[in-house]
């Protein structure tokens, strides 16, 4: 395999301190240097930002969802645009989630089969089937860089019986979705699921590691369980993955637990955090999360958050962010957008060269300390 | 008054088959051309977009609403930040309208008295006053290069001893508004009223012009009345104002009717049309109005307007915008509304280089075929 084909994956980093690296992953549509964070575009955009936004932000990938493209507008839809990278115009990589977590948290299940499930779309309630075979079908018709595989993900708590029945249906879709068609030079990751059983998932990080993928996620992360419970999850799947593959932590967006799952030799990240909380008002910054809407900044001229070189902070005060809020402009959340995407993926850049200059546990020390203001959002 | 002092107004071109002009009118934050449309920013914002933006699209100057501004944030936190122009970080002209119009069609009236209004805030029903003085000391806050004077809109339908009185009224006020303190260079243009009575405008018109602003609206036009009132409620008042002054007609944006007004010598327009109805979906282009949600866009894969070279058109499809606008994204609505400002600026702008080129005439009859195809919003 050459150096720039889709899959490869160049450590260039270590730190001695911890499980962390840094690398530069080649994908069809150029390279993505980790550990990264993947801004979300769910429905073919990254909620109110524009490709050029995502460029002068400083985005490498972003994470686009199988389930509500195949519901609406339709992968037809999108493939007869080309694909997704025409559809949206964005010509960098893109990752998309096989649907497997939206069906089973989203919609409302009919019947779970081995060949996959039944359910009624939440948005006008026809009936649609989604499987390994369907999902890599709609994956493929999307053109994305990086297609996972179709995964039933455990909710938290889950018994162990439940858990073992369920990994063994994985680990099945998982093969399926490796063998149906893929488009040209796009990656299919593997996902480690197991609950908080790690020898359940010890055994399905080795089984997906002997189908040889060229990367893995660990899933049924963050989906509600305590933050140790996370990081034991993370510690009993990456040992039993190999070690020049790039490892992906599903739905993690909270920069000292990035930090920390950083430090347990994750490389990948995605969540809609950061678009999410500025629809609700709330910026993320170096010192924790800031409610912009709150009273005290109402004649405050300062920027969003001190030091940041966002449009966002260049441009405007909070006094005029807080406004914009509060009379329900669409500036307002597309100004907070900008800065929560900026800041995340300036805090991964930092994140990156402090694993180059091998000072990544001053750095992930000093962010627990910076983070420790965090307002409730 | 030197060529660069704020209220020079210097006519640089005359259409000859029309009382159509092109010019130029100094503000204090610069030169604006006319004829002149300016998008509405009545909370601080043009809804959805950035100055940024404004300026790309070739936005020379902007309205925005002291009734909206006075009840949130407050004239004081504006005021705090510097003004209007520091507020929202737009260097450019910015009108003011006095607020009059809001108070008669959004508030809860309380009670009419030869000083101004008291009525119930829409927003927290709060009691406000306002009146000549109380909209000037705003508008003096919000630091805005030309302010309105209070007037009160009569609604159409009305009769005749109503228009009467409300005139009489009118011109106190105008009086008032012109007599009181103003920001540095600001200027104070008046508002011709007087319903559908020719002789009611024209004693209007006669009063105002010897009060000598430095500009004057026509006021009480698209307010529910057909097309043809319209024009004559223009031609009732614009021979008896001052040739050498600006005109503008408040509230209007459809290109076929600016067009009319500009032949019967109007020079200035703001209207909500084209961010309003992006938000519904619509598309201004030069052959009317366009639903980009209809399901005969679903795989089109052209621009939302042929030929256009506005971000949205330049890069996006209308099988994308329309997925948007389903999936109800911001991004949808954002670039509809860039869409459609940069249509009606680039409109004004080719409508300038006609009366420039002698070829406004052409130019009309033009548009009349061409917005035929007009489907409705």
């Amino acid at each position: 395999m050459s150096k720039e084909a889709p899959g490869t994956f160049v450590i260039t980093a270590r730190d001695e301190t911890s499980r962390a690296r840094a690398g530069v992953l080649r994908t069809a549509h150029g390279p993505v240097e980790t550990p990264v964070f993947m801004p979300v575009g769910t429905q073919a955009t990254v909620k109110a930002l524009e490709p050029r936004d995502l460029r002068e932000n400083g985005a490498s990938i972003i994470l686009s969802n199988t389930y509500h493209l195949m519901l609406r507008p339709g992968a037809d839809v999108v493939a007869n645009a080309g694909g997704l990278h025409s559809f949206m115009n964005w010509d960098g990589p893109i990752l998309t989630d096989s649907g497997g977590f939206q069906v089973f948290s989203l919609a409302k299940l009919r019947k779970l089969t081995p060949e996959g499930c039944a359910f009624n779309s939440h948005i006008d309630g026809r009936e649609v089937f989604l499987g390994p075979k369907e999902s890599m079908e709609v994956q493929r018709l999307l053109g994305s860089d990086i297609a996972m595989v179709f995964d039933e993900c455990l909710p938290w708590p889950c018994d162990r019986a439940r858990a073992e029945k369920s990994v063994a249906q994985t680990l099945d879709w998982a093969k399926m979705s490796q063998d149906a068609p893929h488009a040209p030079g796009q990656l299919v990751f593997g996902i480690v699921q197991g609950g908080i059983y790690d020898d359940i998932r010890r055994h399905c990080a080795e089984e997906l590691s002997s189908m040889d993928f060229p990367g893995y996620a660990i899933g049924g992360v963050s989906v509600g369980e305590p933050e140790e419970a996370m990081y034991q999850a993370v510690e009993a799947s990456v040992p039993y993955l190999p070690e020049e593959k790039p490892r992906y932590v599903m739905g993690l967006g909270v920069m000292t637990q990035m930090a920390e799952c950083v430090a347990r030799g994750v490389d990948m990240f995605d969540c809609v955090l950061p678009t999410r909380i500025a629809r609700h008002g709330t910026a993320l910054t170096r010192h924790g999360n800031v409610a912009i809407k709150a009273a005290k900044w109402e004649r405050d001229l300062g920027p969003v958050e001190e030091g940041c070189d966002c449009y966002c902070c260049r441009n405007f005060t909070r006094s005029y962010v807080r406004h914009l809020l509060h009379a329900g402009e669409i500036l307002g959340v597309r100004l907070l957008t900008i800065h929560n995407v900026h800041r995340l993926l300036e805090f991964m850049r930092e994140l990156r060269v402090s694993i180059a200059d091998g000072t990544f546990a001053a750095f992930r020390e000093q962010l627990h300390k910076d983070q420790q203001q965090k307002e409730t959002t």
